[in-house]
């Protein structure tokens, strides 16, 4: 069995990933001495799992004895995760049109864990777009399972993205914020697990490198700042994120202002539910892993969401633009964006005039 | 501004509530001083929303001022919590049919909550349905809203039973188990808070009456047990219940069985994520709480679910059978049973008769 925390080994003892992790010591120990075979495919740090006849995915409605998981994920190489199923389901249509993606004729996305009732998945070629939940117990079920199931599938370095809303400190609402370091409500850049009684504060360390290529590829036309900061992580959105607006309060605005200014000039620039545990499983699990989220608001000038619908929309599409431009840089570099695209339409004029013909004959 | 803590008021000063809390005292405090009007209606223990211009509750797709709340919710008395969607709107068709309330014609359930794309939530008369998801901060940001919808509201005296399902410590799959004590990982009946980066510890009560009555209600031929004991609320499904089929494992079997022992000397007899928000948090808004799960294995036997899909439907839905009872005689009690139901059918035979025939001439 492994131990808890991190060995620290050599980089040099790795060839595969010595470049990769040069200014990633600690992970790079994660990563290659109990999370990775040496074809780069998921070890889990968890030997019971092979031993057993079949490992049920409940929450996913997936199983290592009921479905051929290699055959069914072995090809996933991103592994994005957002808090709605609707969000995740509009992911999944929108990474499809970018990275060129065609599925079989008289086919469309379905909801692989729709008999859970608990998560959404799709999967659009190497790109699994899940549902996540609100707060970190919900985040955390996925992960385990979705962990396993990479192990199961035998997947070669994936790399987990969450995709999020947040409340921005100090940034207008719009800005796409990434997470450098995640922190906890004691600030904290750990997540606390409580395991048989007993108090374990793990990592919440996200790859900086990743946080800097996904920096880089913001566009200077873009229409709004995309900048790369610390993000508290608590687990509630009103009293834990020092709201006014909660069914208690009892603060004063006074000492609400203070709490989030405190923040502020600890370099925290956004407040959500989910990013310590995702950074502290992924960590653990030696999973390249980022979170990108946009500020609904700026907790600064109040508490309640106000920008219209439309605009909001707009916004949520903003991190999930970032990550395709990501997917699609990644599947170029190695040359797998052209292979994925095999087109059923010759022609869109022609193909919308066949609709429009074929509706008119209702 | 409310205090923090709770307030010791005398009950007789109460003339409203000293019988029925007579036992309990504290909550009676509570229920009193803050939490009620003199009519028994939800009164908030934040005094920042009356003076808003409208409260917007984003998670559930309604605000006080873009939707009459007290035209839509002022009847409920009931407000039921389970996981799924799935499973609340399961138990809103089930009890709309238990306590006899006919829809008008042509209409049927709607998602109330559907473009929040967070929760579900179905009203049946008096009843309301909402799914809370998974793990306590998701908890959390639904009884801040249902508990603000209350109050604008102005719902009186209104009850709130979560319906789950849990791991069972020493008894058999299929047990319906209501909590009598919400525990946390450490073992306290209570529910640690941060707020403004500090920690508070707020009791985790649940009505000891309600409990008693609910137990009452399990009937001598149901095929099944009915029992009242300590619920273990964790924040995670694998590492944090003590499970060996998680993606990290860092313990051994006789750690894990050291353990659950351990909590079964205790007296905990069910593990599940959700108990000690939800009864913190009624508690401290001074409303009636119950929470009632059927358990899907005994965690002494094993780690994974392994009840055939149709057994495992069936348990589920024993806590409803039970929460039925409690509604149906409820209402009964208050006269309010009959006047539910003005029927449109007046022949259920020649009804069928009369669908069969149409759908032969499709």
């Amino acid at each position: 069995m492994p131990p808890t925390g991190l060995i620290a080994v050599n980089t040099e003892d790795c060839e595969r990933c010595s470049d990769d992790y040069e200014d990633e010591y600690e992970f790079h120990a994660s990563v290659c001495v109990w999370t990775r075979y040496s074809d780069g495919t998921v070890k889990l740090r968890n030997s019971n799992i092979e031993l057993m006849d079949q490992d049920i995915l409940y929450h996913l409605a997936l199983g290592s004895g009921s479905h051929d998981l290699q055959e069914m994920f072995g090809d996933v190489k991103f592994v994005c995760m957002g808090g709605t199923p609707k969000r995740m389901e509009n992911f999944a249509h929108f990474i499809m049109s970018e990275i060129g993606y065609k599925l079989p004729a008289g086919t469309k996305l379905e909801d692989i864990s729709a008999y859970s009732y608990r998560y959404s998945m799709y999967k659009v070629g190497p790109v699994l777009c899940v549902s996540h939940g609100m707060g970190t117990p919900s985040v955390s079920i996925l992960l385990h399972e979705l962990i396993k199931l990479m192990y199961h599938a035998k997947c070669q370095d994936p790399v987990f993205i969450r995709i999020g809303t947040c409340g921005g400190i100090g940034v207008e609402g719009g800005t796409v914020i990434i997470t450098e370091e995640a922190l906890d409500s004691h600030m904290r850049n750990a997540h606390e697990f409580t395991i048989l009684g007993k108090t374990v504060l793990r990592p919440a360390k996200l790859d900086k490198k990743l946080a800097r290529e996904l920096k880089a590829l913001a566009s200077e036309d873009d229409p709004y700042d995309t900048i790369i900061g610390k993000t508290l992580c608590t687990n509630d959105f009103y009293e834990g994120q020092g709201r006014l607006d909660g069914a208690f309060c009892e603060f004063s605005e006074a000492e609400k202002m203070e709490y989030l200014e405190m923040l502020g000039s600890k370099g925290v620039v956004n407040i959500e539910m989910e990013s310590t545990i995702f950074a502290a499983l992924t960590y653990h699990a030696g999973i390249k892993a980022a979170v990108v989220c946009v500020a609904l608001l700026n907790r600064l000038n109040g508490d309640q969401v106000n920008a219209p619908k439309e605009v909001m929309h707009e916004w949520q599409n903003r991190p999930q633009t970032l990550i395709s431009r990501y997917i699609c840089k990644t599947l170029a570099q190695k040359g797998q964006l052209k292979s994925l695209s095999r087109g059923s339409i010759k022609s869109p004029r022609r193909f919308k005039l066949v609709q429009q013909e074929s509706q008119a004959h209702e």
